[in-house]
């Protein structure tokens, strides 16, 4: 862990950020375009060098909360390289993993939607061949680094490598258009016989390796502190907006929307659930810290306990990130509701987010471990 | 009240409006052009001149279900016409008027929004003229005629009146630009110098009958069916695609995602609170149709009871069109939030159309009136 | 149907027992004694002997609203004697029956819990014999007739049939101590060799036929209007108490509790909601009216269309009560808790009969109504 | 703060303890007798004497999980301590006090609520006499030492002091019967001509010390763990329950109750809403002791802080008890409904203990500190 002193000069070069990406957010999510910029500012603040767990954690929510965009890409930066040192071996031969994995002026992005086929992975010369095609690769096309999984034809093994994001033989679809999210470069990659080093493998996936399961529980994790900054955005900004410019209701009997009851009760309750939101998603970061630090050592108990605390956050903030981000227009009254404003941006974040994986299933998980002790799956999602 | 054959010829007409709407409801609401084609539709269809009061709620909720905003013109354009009529006397002089509030091919829209200053209206031979600006003027840009109300400089009252929608003096500033109802031509209107004849007065507000004081809460009424419409759209656009796209969960142990319990459950709950949304609506409806023909009789009584049913009503479909149209998302999966699909402005216009007037004051009308049988006031919200 | 005016003298014959109901429905919930003397008050009052369907139900709901479980009661009478007409043939030997169906002295109850095993019925001389046990027999131990059914041990066939309450052989358990509806008699019933003669045969039970399946949604529409009741019920008796000894709080700045915005408003929340599950109840209750009219005619269809709209009906009757009955507490505040005021009878009332059958699957069959058409199983439940 | 160990070893007793009290909750609630055998049980396990505030918290959160009454008596002997040590100066002639404030023998209780007039305090030879009376003193007919405000009819300062509870003069209402929190000794206390000997006075009540304002926020803390506690009871008991003996539905598919999609989801969504309220409040109860640690150098920016996030612990925690008390039903089904259960009781204390002061109020003291920062008054309830 790092000292208070270097997470709270990091905590305030985050604000910095924050307050750049505020400026333009509504404008930035009406063009649509790819993040190159903003991933500059990123690289250019230092933030992607951050080692600390927790301070990690703590600048991806204040980034997020300004622009869940750009808090998404960077909570995904930081799980990449978190879940690269879940393998026993580095690849030692990538000199840019090497020293880059720290590295402020480094972007990492991932591609490995469970969902989709694999990738096919073929031996050659001097390492391998990687096809195909993955959609949703958030943040891949405007990454320097890739982490990328595939299945070796040969031995049915499912590898995890690094590559070079513009390594020969890879395309980037720009097919991402969805209602929200709209800047996380979230589109698919295609892979046309690119070269893979054989030093750049991180290691072959064991599907019963409690620490290599952490993956998974990483991605939960980051949806879920981007759930509570969404919440958290959407509240600041609606508090600046009810202060400045809302008007009394005129059957209120009170003089400023800042002494209505109705208004403060909402604010109120709107608050306090993303508060709490906020310290289960702390916890369930804690305990996934611990359980990486665990090693080779983390029992199936432990992961099972650490996937149930994940998940529980996951359901508390999916719920408090789409309840927050549509009744704060009730606490600015019908003007808010003006285009120019772009308030609709945390909602459609939100939901969009929010249907990653359908928080039913997660509910179900969490209830299972506490009905019964009942282990989550290892999976890409749990 | 129209027979039932009646009734059922105009929801037919109803659906095949309904059917052309959704087509290209999405694509149009990216456009954001003024919905000129649209009323010209309705008035191809003949439903502008409905004048049995069920079958206008019925056929306002079937359109407004496949695209709010054409809901929202047509539920206002009956309401204009409704509330010119609770006047003594009709504008004898308006041929447009004698000849046409049952007329198909008349689009009668209004310009009144309480909160803004009162327009100017000054006796000159043979009339007035009326200056000055409103905003927020629902369907007026787009429509044959107006009611428009106006304070006269020299008496202070409040008169109402009708005028052609393409007057000398009148301009539309076309500054409705919010992130939902974005079709529905809501901007301001600004009066310069219009000559308004004598005989197309309606009548001077007497703010103290009960009679004059439903037009209020005709607004109330048409927005709460607005509300119920937009729920039930968002429900039907999902369950069609739930059953023809949305994949089932690889955990969740079946086939097909109309078979997910969790997908059924959720489904069953929104339903459910939408249709009785739905009855609570229809219910107030009738209470306003009953009022309004009690003509000069109705009572004080019979007033406050009629308020407290429409605000309850609205009470309960707010809550129901917010929730529902941000819910379906979940009965649809992650790819559902393509932009294509534009499903999201299901919760714009339900978020947008919801401001119209707080619904917490709605709230504690609805108490009041239970709990003390303290009369709502009279005013353009209640 | 019966006329207006005959529905209004029995509505104010039910607010007339209502009244008395009300004053010691407290005390009477706490000794939890076999509810002979209210019965009785329901004979004398002439109830019993209501035959239109629109005021049995609109009966049950007013004194259900005074006591849930006098309400339950009566309800379950209506229940009782509506589904003995869906057989095709009368008991024709059964005097009573022909003569009591419609008489205001005669109270009916059923013994028919279909999760327990079924009773035993071995032909005899003259008719049959049932032996066996069955649980949670609403009534039946105050009752003067029952509607039982049995399981012809030759045939296998399903019996239904009529016996005097006092038949020899018939004791009850007297073994209904639970949290809620606690005056409700919803023992165990015992019967050891009693005589069925022949002629007090209902019918075969013959799964497959619409009409009578519509026994099974009687006993859900009965649950939600008392579901609906019981909100009412709350309510009302909370409104009192506001009014009359609730004290505004100390950081309020209003004088009177009833003017306390945050009381205001949650009354206007609980109430609109509340009216909105009572109209959807009394939607499915004209719905089961017209299915059971239609006698041999119904359809699968027609069916399936009724059970839909019952069971959305008791999916918001259900939130409805619970959530009423909890939160009228806030609106009186602490002091109401004192036991002497037993209102949490009207929360242990509610949540203990909504546990009737779980609500979830009510709610899954209506998602699966809307999203595929799907028919609810012939069940005692659906 | 303690080692861990010693938290460790305290959370085993508490675990004992509540494991004993775990056997006859429903029974003594219905007996509702005073909780004598349950203090002594307090004394004999040594909980009493722990003086860190950490494992006083965990503590009580155990005991109260249990049975919520000896959980409530527990946290206020804990509070009534630690609000006496806000004084500058102890009472140093009170030999008890001295020596008996971490004594695992001595069960303090408090008499002072706000809301009633105060008690009278004249000077007398050696010290003061009080007298008067006072309502819902939790725990002081069981208490061994009282803390005690009054008024001094001369000075009219509100004093604080200590009493032996069972000083000449002082009576015991045991006028407690409400419908939950039954067995916690709340009722009122009389005080005629009670000798108060002067150096048994903790202080002057400063209304203006941020300091001495922490004791009413100690309450509000308090109850917020409390309502926590009943939760996390609640769902640990249906746990128990549907385990053991609640049987599938019929329609489920699934052989066990413990398989059912919609009780596993119900209890994934109510245990991560628990876990959020619980973390919520462990927040709150840090910021508690930080405040009260900083002495007469705590700010009233601090303690406005303070305060904010104890209210926002206590909305939290308000809605998520009276939410699991309720919704546990579900997941047990219609027979855990028997009396002999006596589940109703977690409902019916949370229901009871969550009236204490109007959580409306709280919420909006939540929404004022984060919209515009106002600070909370100081008031016994804020």
């Amino acid at each position: 862990m790092t000292s208070t002193d270097g997470r709270q000069k990091w905590l305030t070069v985050a604000e910095e950020l924050a307050t750049a990406l505020r400026v333009d957010a509504g404008e930035r999510d009406r063009r649509g375009a790819e993040p190159v910029a903003e991933v500059d500012a990123l690289r250019r603040s230092g933030v992607l060098a951050i080692d600390d767990w927790a301070t990690q954690q703590a600048v991806t929510r204040v980034v997020g909360a300004a622009d869940a965009n750009i808090g998404h890409l960077l909570g995904y930066h930081y799980l990449q390289v978190w879940r690269s040192g879940l393998f026993d071996s580095a690849p030692v031969g990538d000199d840019v993993f090497r020293a880059g994995i720290f590295s402020a002026d480094i972007f990492w992005a991932g591609v490995s939607n469970p969902l989709d086929a694999a990738l096919e992975l073929r031996p050659v010369d001097g390492g391998f061949e990687v096809t195909g095609r993955k959609t949703f690769a958030t943040g891949a096309s405007v990454a320097d680094r890739l982490v990328v999984s595939a299945t070796d034809t040969e031995t049915g093994d499912k590898v995890t490598f690094t590559l070079d994001a513009k390594a020969e033989g890879i395309t980037y679809a720009g097919d991402w258009d969805n209602i929200g999210q709209r800047l996380t470069a979230s589109g698919g990659v295609v892979f046309d016989h690119v070269h893979v080093p054989a030093d750049q493998v991180l290691g072959v996936h064991d599907e019963t390796s409690p620490r290599l399961s952490l993956a998974g529980l990483g991605f939960q994790l980051a949806l879920a502190q981007l759930y509570v900054a969404m919440a958290e955005g959407a509240l600041a900004e609606a508090a600046q907006y009810t202060r400045t410019t809302t008007r009394p209701w005129f059957l209120s009997g009170v003089d400023s929307a800042t002494a209505d009851p109705y208004i403060l009760g909402t604010y109120g309750e709107l608050v306090s659930e993303t508060q709490a939101a906020g310290f289960l998603t702390d916890h369930a970061s804690d305990k996934l810290y611990q359980a990486s630090e665990r090693g080779a050592d983390l029992t199936r108990n432990e992961r099972a306990e650490t996937a149930a605390a994940i998940s529980s956050a996951k359901v508390v903030a999916t719920k408090v990130a789409n309840q927050t981000t549509s009744r704060v227009f009730e606490l600015c009254g019908a003007r808010a509701t003006a285009a120019g404003y772009a308030f609709d941006r945390f909602w459609r974040n939100a939901r969009t987010l929010t249907l990653h994986d359908p928080v039913s299933y997660k509910a179900r998980e969490v209830g299972a471990y506490f009905l019964t002790g009942e282990h989550a799956p290892f999976t890409g999602y749990s």
